[in-house]
């Protein structure tokens, strides 16, 4: 169990690098009688693959996933399921010339001081090419939990100095532009300013937010895997990602509790500053994260570093690569949290099913 | 395995209620042969502990904690470890008027609708009475950390309005002032602030910092254990805790990758914006994580809310209670990291011992 | 995780030496809302303690355990259970004399070159008497499972060269005997047996049969988690215990299909070779386990050994013991299986609770 | 987590039906640096691969594995290891007639239950086609276990009423008969019978022992995880069997306490009736292990059972099967005995690797 497996009842294990034939997962926990295609898998996969904008990488992989097992008759048996993608753009030669390169604030210097080598094409494992199986597991959460009427969705709320405006927020324009962005006035601004950051030669961070609505009260398990602690360790392990936020986040520092508590009435709560969860359990608010990414570390512009004799070198990374990470970020987000809630599903009904509670639920 | 454990490797499982007789907790996975005393715990248990100064409660705990098991002759047995600390002062009628009440921003709320009824005493599980015991485990991994050169350390970044001053950044001072400050005219700020809240009847929230040095470069297991990701899971953990940094967290949203990459010359990394983790890996600088925790949710001040029957009710939240919980957050916050490193230590070796790796290591 | 904890759900984790101050356990993920009190749990360990016959170990200890959490108003709420057992009778001088020996057949030599020392004040950790939390664990869940129409019960179904008579079978016997024995005319043998075995400072095997009923079909988690195979686990973690049989065990080898399969009707199975589980998966008939626990190690009559500088010595072991392990085992068995059974009730509940199978259930 | 993983560091997840397009593996934390090739793993699937005797089911496959990920350049890189084995010989129209029928002693019955139905091709989850990838697993353990000088083999002891004698023991044997025996004479009587069971239609037991030499003391985790627990709990987990044994077994019932100890002396153990485990942790001595495996549920003679609707039904196996599953059960055994001393191997050293003994280590 050496970092590869995420949830504990619903258990996603995944496989792969950049640059080997294919990547694959096994889904273990599923409950059986789901109805589940390729087909279902796919349209998150698209959303999150390669070269569908002269905004992302041009690497060109059809993302095309295979069920292999647990789904018999269009439906989940409840055994374990496995998932396979081929790569089929890898282009080796691209990155022959790292080899002996450390690219400054890549992971190639601390996988060859951890494992004594690494798989140098790509990046291997350390490659953002395994989010594609994080996208097609979630595929199956996703599917579950909106049998049970909880919906999960993403968007970019910020691409370096570009926020949107809450004032011209519209889901619906999400998957109409390029970068997820509900706000389409922010999103022409994008345009251009990815475009001259592309002829620099850059590359810049972003913000991802993720909203899970119609979420029921009482997922989470306190103390250690109350539900934001198990929302933050899904969410920081999608590579780049530097801060996660729960709600109001960093902004309640400088809050008073007046300002912070969200109040109660019979017709629900007036506010939701906790961002849908209290104790670690969720209240049956909107659940909302935000997470920050940073700046693609892959550049065209000369940077310092060494090599693995330990001797300086100026480092340029050719090959084609996203100039910003968060652009594509959107969907493995989502898939993220979906897995933390369909985990939490199950955990908790494993506990609590027997629980009668009297108290009336108050509208999120 | 419902939430009551951390760690894969050195594991701590607790248990204890705010009123309950005692808090304890059972630490797995504890190499043989460390020289550790219930003084060694104490230390870190004094620096949490309530009543110390009059900016936190007036609950007098002694928090003194028994070792019940898995030393033998002042030294680790590789057995587990039985840790206890007695509640001593629970005066449970200060709480029993919050029986039919459900505390806007406290947990209530959710513990009653997943557990069906809860016990109120306090806030029972769902009280920061809970986090004696992650200090007490924690020093534990901080005995042993020290041994393996590593040092853990916290201080308070921010609280409210009043940020500390780099400029005025004195390690020596944090044990100096009620606030873990290592800025001494921020603390004095601080004392003004905090006694015009407290008359006020109102709470604020916090930022708090916490930093290990002397890490390998190596710890983490990518790609879902990473040590950002593990390390965002534990701090999250932490009652009160919204938001999670790791270097330069947020702010990388706005960073270009010229700004953010972390240049590597044969004499050490030119910068730490990274925090001391790339791809999920210590890099062997310093590791750097910042954390907002919200304000305390007991005010004096009414708020409304329901009770069990799902009417609405005004609380006023009397009793002894910290007007800012962040301000006890430090010594917690480093227990959680040393614990998290404890355990990515005996993970990187269990699968790593045999590594040769002839590539020198740069300094932080 | 070093072996300190079974169960995934339902999670037992537990500390203590045989001559430290106390023992103790939490209980992770127990159902909210089930009556509990220490007497649920003192009836088990009043059949497990020592000295209540004169076939068993002097030592005088009441094995009285406390409730530190997790239970409030008398019932179950959610939250990590703490149980707490202090040692009483220790007599550290007893053992003092086998500091620097290996004992023949115990875990000196093992636990010494494991560790790099031992706690040698009655085996420490690897002492028998740690028992005592599986067996008040084991009473809640055998509370659980009873509130669900499953009972777990035991007997003692050979000592040594006597065997019981299954046509003397009596469960109303088994409590009235020092030896659990459902047969009085064995257990008249038995005393006998033991008597001159005790002279001799001899002691011998065992061999404990386990049988839960009303247990539903369902329970069990294929491939590797199957029910059987973690029965295997519980019970072979049972000090002394040298060999597992799930119904016909080891008899299944000379049988032919014809023979070993079950065959159904409407009316139920026709017989229960299985031992109630197929596929790992249990089938609703009565679950059937046997099993070998070797002679204690402990005798008064002198063997061979080596000292902690591999010198050769000659040990006789004075001190307290039990002659025959296998007499106080029943319960622990017991306890092993509830807590199997609670644990595998839960996890098919998290995956499958949502399955509707049309297929009748046939009587076990 | 519901079962489809085995291992808590060396840990093996797999996916796969008796007739799906593919079975699947993946196994994390293997150690990076090991040499492995797919010839490798091919010695030991084609040792267990069905076909290779007219003892066997006649069904045809190559089980070639293929390793997607986890190996660069000839040795494992420290990330997650995906191996693929395509079903080439499926004819699924075999098995259609199964489709509303449960098979006696066949996991049809609980399959259905557990999950609401169930793929009835060849058993689908519930056949032992899965065993391939356990196989394929275990190649990459004895790999390194080789490496530490650890050697894992075993043998058919007994097949029905044939038993082996021990005084033709021949090691050298084994791989020269359709049986693994190590006694050529015992060979050629299993030979004839087998034929006669075959026209008879019928089916038979076996015994199975798996020995490990060169294993170093200190392996296991007391209380829960000892070496012998997570034994059983492995082999029990292989499909069929019925008991397992530790050393001497169950005949440590009937022995008394001075025949069973291993009496040491400083030149080593003089017996081995503990099977190499004391207190659960490996003494230095072979680890000796029995398995009892079940005759198959598969014959064509007829038997009553019950279709889904509940109605009596007689059920006659055609199609493709072992007569004795115990046939191809070694290597099985061997794979799982290898994974358990991989995992705990890892695990030793996770928290162990600090200790110096300065007691001699006796020779097994």
């Amino acid at each position: 169990m050496s970092g590869n497996s995420f949830g504990k009842l619903f258990t996603i294990t995944s496989f792969g690098e950049s640059h080997g034939p294919a990547l694959g997962c096994i889904i273990d926990g599923c409950p059986p009688g789901i109805e589940i295609s390729e087909a279902d898998l796919q349209r998150d996969l698209d959303r999150r693959k390669p070269g569908t904008s002269r905004h992302t990488t041009q690497r060109r992989e059809a993302d095309e996933v295979q069920i292999l097992s647990g789904v018999f008759e269009g439906k989940t048996t409840g055994t374990s399921i496995g998932l396979l993608i081929q790569n089929t753009d890898q282009r080796s030669k691209d990155y022959s010339n790292i080899e002996e390169t450390f690219r400054p604030a890549h992971a190639d210097y601390v996988y060859t001081h951890k494992y004594g080598f690494r798989d140098y094409r790509g990046g291997g494992r350390s490659s953002a090419r395994e989010t594609a199986m994080r996208v097609a597991a979630g595929g199956i959460a996703k599917k579950y939990l909106a049998s049970k009427g909880v919906g999960v969705r993403g968007y970019l709320s910020q691409l370096g100095p570009i926020s949107i405006d809450e004032n011209n927020f519209d889901w619906d324009q999400i998957e109409q532009n390029p970068f997820f962005s509900p706000d389409t006035a922010a999103a022409e601004k994008m345009e251009v300013y990815m475009d001259e950051l592309r002829k620099e030669g850059n590359s810049v961070g972003a913000k991802i937010s993720v909203v899970a609505s119609g979420v029921p009260v009482g997922l989470g398990e306190p103390i250690f895997d109350r539900l934001d602690a198990e929302l933050a360790h899904a969410l920081m392990s999608i590579n780049a990602v530097k801060g996660i936020e729960i709600g109001d986040g960093f902004a309640a520092v400088e809050q008073k509790g007046t300002e912070h508590r969200d109040e109660m009435t019979p017709e629900g709560f007036l506010s939701n500053h906790a961002g849908g969860i209290l104790g670690g359990i969720s209240t049956g608010q909107d659940i909302v994260a935000h997470i920050a990414l940073k700046p693609t570390s892959s550049l065209r512009l000369p940077g310092r570093s060494i090599n693995i004799k330990g001797e300086p070198i100026e480092v340029i990374t050719k090959g084609r690569h996203d100039p910003c990470v968060g652009i594509r970020a959107t969907p493995i987000a989502e898939a993220m949290m979906a897995i933390v809630l369909m985990d939490h599903f199950l955990r908790h009904r494993a506990q609590n099913a027997d629980v009668e509670c009297t108290t009336p639920v108050i509208s999120g």
